[in-house]
């Protein structure tokens, strides 16, 4: 079968605020092939990664993405690698290819995992889909008085791992990080896993991070996650060197397998934290996840959106039993979570995993979405390059 | 002053043509700031960074690049820097930023270039323009007697040095890419400069590039360009303990500091190429022109469209006496010829030069591009985020 159609529904929130919550907006993708549907989702910038779908050839290494996608045939997951290939060469030139990529990618194993009526983590070569445990992820609170209530809000929830990041984190004095990290883990409780968030605050400077080093230890941070920039690997081997029981994470903005394996390689990284909808897909997802499994590097999801997000996020690793943490964004908009119209819960055991049901195991919600899509309309010349679509098929 | 306004004028050939060809269409840029004017241009794409300049926010690190840029103080060279570290900040999980901000960088270097009476590469703290061999930048003929007959041509017209590319080579055997290079250096003659460019055809293939060497080393070519995507450092450290004679040249695909660091640090180049369009701008390629001088790496420029985009690609190592070579396009399409009033030309010794006029030395040709202005509109909801703009002012 052929690929018949590509669509981008870009959804956002009534009101976007400025804070570190990527549930705020979603680009949706519908694959259709034939008879067959597949669904996935783009992290970020959904008007940007429209224009880069739709956008005038510029040469022969800048076509727009759908230039490799529409018309390929679809029928095995050898396609979804051979297309992926295809974007990434005749894209050469254009950046944001990588992000619109993946959720084009995502959407074909979900097509092909439907049609199959299998799990994209069998079509991916698991057994099994291991449960995971999943840390709640939230923003640090705007005082440490607040970082304590939410932690114990989290605590109270049943959650066993709990992940702070961004707000007023790195941006003052080392003395009131230390007060925040001291209410995480007060509020969390002895046992909790506290993972940390550094959302790249300190960007290459190594003597900031290296000055939190000390509480971060005291609190039992399993975890301090991006103290700078995905690219910077010489100053995440630096601190690396230093920072003992608390392992450094990363890896979030890697938009292609080579950043993704110079940071298992030479980060010094104890975590690899991948987002199935920037780095080019599942496929490369998976690429990475069984790299970082010959290097002793675990993998962990980086979700910040939808659950289909979340499921497409999960399947790389899905099969991959000693690797258990794994996100879980537990302060969604609206939105996101009006976006599908089932969602993944914690069991009994406050675990989560990727589903069994064909495919990513989640269904869109059109009904559901209606009020969040944005109308849009991209126009070059005479020509109407992009109309948001009504998804009435 | 504080900058009042961004400009995005999207120019294109009334035919895109599919060949590797970059100077088909072409974003510029004007930047304002009181009475004072600078002109800079993105590379490739222009409609997404177009859209990356306007978009909505998605959240506080996905903001379009606009919103760092607008109102913001620019008084001094610093003030550029700190606006590009806002961008990378703020922007940081939009992916095609750095493409977008690339652009308004180099306005921003011409603003105060203008402003001051000095050229760029003086404000980069240089104290002189060093005279560069330009070496004429060719795609490969369909058959090697086309490129036979390319080759003659660039050699009559004086040119010491020329760059052979794209085209068919890499594509079919091994024995037609020997064709073509023994054919390229037959029509140049036994002295000249001869460069070859891969184009990333390879993308990883280690072999592939590798079967090539023999011939390459036969015809006496001083770089082998991108056998290999832009960050496979593994794959080009393995060729290059191979390549002997022939020097391993690559860069043009790093979006960012860190990722020619790496080039630089880890690849064996022994050419690092910089588009100072897509890196950054000329902050970041003049911090990479700096660091590869500490480690012997010779800086070249990558350029592929209009004399404004070369003139901001030779600012970052027009001071560096010792290296020598210069990309200097001479197929351009008439939209990049029409985009400037005044264009850089070899002098009597077939030399070129970074212009001592004051800011890139390169005056837009308002006039000249209105037959390529693209008239383009984005609407988001019941907002045009985009119009073209009309550049009358």
């Amino acid at each position: 079968m052929r690929i018949d159609s590509i669509d981008f529904v870009y959804l956002a929130m009534p009101e976007i605020l400025d804070i570190g919550d990527g549930s705020q907006d979603a680009l949706l993708v519908r694959v259709c092939a034939g008879d067959h549907v597949g669904w996935g989702e783009c992290e970020a910038a959904p008007l940007v990664s429209i224009a880069s779908l739709v956008c005038p050839m510029s040469h022969s290494a800048c076509k727009p993405v759908q230039a490799s996608v529409l018309g390929q045939t679809i029928d095995n997951v050898d396609d979804i690698r051979r297309i992926g290939n295809l974007v990434r060469a005749n894209s050469l030139d254009l950046l944001q290819a990588d992000h619109t990529l993946s959720g084009i990618d995502i959407a074909l194993w979900d097509l092909l995992g439907r049609r199959a009526g299998e799990p994209v983590w069998k079509l991916l070569g698991y057994s099994q889909s291991f449960a995971k445990t999943p840390y709640a992820s939230v923003l640090f609170g705007d005082t440490p008085e607040a970082t304590l209530q939410k932690a114990r809000g989290i605590q109270s929830k049943g959650f066993r791992a709990a992940k702070f990041g961004w707000g007023p984190f790195g941006l003052g004095s080392v003395a009131t990080d230390e007060a925040h990290l001291h209410a995480a883990r007060e509020g969390l409780g002895s046992d909790g896993i506290l993972l940390i968030d550094a959302g790249t605050v300190w960007n290459t400077d190594v003597a900031a991070a290296r000055a939190r080093l000390r509480a971060l230890k005291e609190v039992r941070a399993t975890w301090l996650e991006e103290p700078f920039v995905s690219s910077a690997l010489d100053e995440y081997h630096s601190l690396s060197a230093e920072s003992g029981t608390v392992g450094l994470a990363g890896g979030e903005g890697c938009h292609n397998f080579h950043m993704a394996k110079h940071m298992i390689d030479r980060a010094g990284l104890k975590y690899v934290q991948i987002d199935a909808g920037r780095i080019g897909g599942i496929t490369i997802a998976k690429d990475v996840a069984d790299y970082a499994t010959t290097k002793n590097v675990t993998y962990v999801n980086h979700t910040f959106t939808s659950n289909l997000a979340l499921s497409a996020s999960l399947q790389p690793f899905a099969g991959l039993e000693a690797d258990v943490i794994c996100e879980f964004p537990t302060e969604l908009k609206s939105l996101a979570v009006a976006m599908t119209k089932n969602h993944i819960v914690p069991d009994e055991n406050g675990q989560i995993r990727a589903p069994d049901a064909p495919g990513l195991g989640i269904e869109p919600d059109l009904a559901g979405i209606q009020p969040y899509v944005v109308d849009a309309e991209i126009r070059v010349g005479k020509k109407i390059l992009y109309q948001t679509p009504s998804l009435s098929r």
